[in-house]
């Protein structure tokens, strides 16, 4: 039905997250709408992202430099850290805007149907930053609510207990902002029960 | 928030068709999890398809040869021309599977507000095609229901009439499928009344 290049193009937009069928045919024919400079300027762009961005020595965020940004801020406070699975998690808590804390991102969680150890993860490089921070600091585990986040919480609590500055905390779990209960499946309504809080 | 060349990637996607901030920021990172490989013929695919995809000689639909898929095809009906506005026309009536005559592709309809006159228009094309082509045919006049639609058609009508052997339809108005009564605005409703059927 397409010219191939057109077949070809509609396919590898498929590829990204979350793209389906028809996405990926409104992204293909949008490229015929654009200019031959704004389509040599993407192809460069995807190629220089792809390649430019590393992951931070320190956090294992992504970056275009050595450090990223978030490690880089000064007014940041270094005694916070949170923890987290991946990247995307960092995007999420720095659109809440709140936190002004440091992160570490694990790349992954503990699953042993996987075969990830916890050696696969990023787990040296935040005990070897705790240990070069002086002072009593706050360890934030901000996991997912799975087995694989579970395991992964309990077992950052096991080795961070043996540091007597460090405080450990996770995320309270509860009812979303905006849901109603009735809604909600059993398993966060237990989980916001057993966190609840005096008023 | 982000290094620079992401953001400049997210605002890139951002220019594509009916993509938000969101889904920009989805497809970007998602550049981010693909293999350099898969990264590499993205970019080059779509300079293909910009640089490959060009108008069919005979109507005006997308092709990366002289001729599109549909003009070449000797199974299709050389006498039944559907007159549409662009090549999404095209792609939205090769989805319906049923209809096996040509098409022509206007690229655009007649609008004096934007300067559109008939000649920025592929219809001399029409015209020549319609001269060649031996024996009686029918002219499907399929364009939106607006008033440079409409006045598009009724141009095309006066133009064709001068032709003893062709057929001119239209596009029957009414009810889309599946869409309560109560739901559907005045206007369509007064052309499905207009263009009821004897069952």
């Amino acid at each position: 039905m397409y010219p191939d290049i057109l077949t070809k193009t509609i396919d590898s937009f498929k590829k990204f997250n979350g793209i389906g069928e028809k996405t990926a045919e409104r992204l293909a024919l949008s490229v015929l709408e654009m200019t031959d400079e704004e389509v040599e300027n993407l192809a460069s762009e995807l190629i220089k992202l792809k390649n430019s961005i590393v992951k931070c020595k320190v956090c294992g965020h992504i970056t275009d430099d050595e450090l990223c940004n978030i490690c880089k801020d000064k007014l940041r406070d270094d005694h916070i850290i949170c923890v987290v699975e991946d990247y995307n998690s960092v995007i999420k808590f720095q659109k809440t805007e709140n936190y002004n804390g440091k992160f570490h991102v694990l790349n992954g969680v503990i699953s042993p149907i996987d075969g990830i150890t916890p050696d696969d993860l990023n787990i040296s490089s935040l005990i070897e930053r705790l240990k070069s921070t002086s002072g009593s600091k706050e360890v934030i585990i901000a996991l997912k609510p799975s087995i694989e986040g579970e395991t992964t919480t309990l077992y950052l609590k096991k080795i961070l207990e043996e540091f007597d500055d460090i405080k450990i905390t996770r995320l309270s779990y509860g009812i979303p902002v905006g849901v109603e209960i009735d809604y909600l499946d059993s398993m966060t309504l237990d989980m916001a029960l057993r966190d609840r809080k005096d008023i």
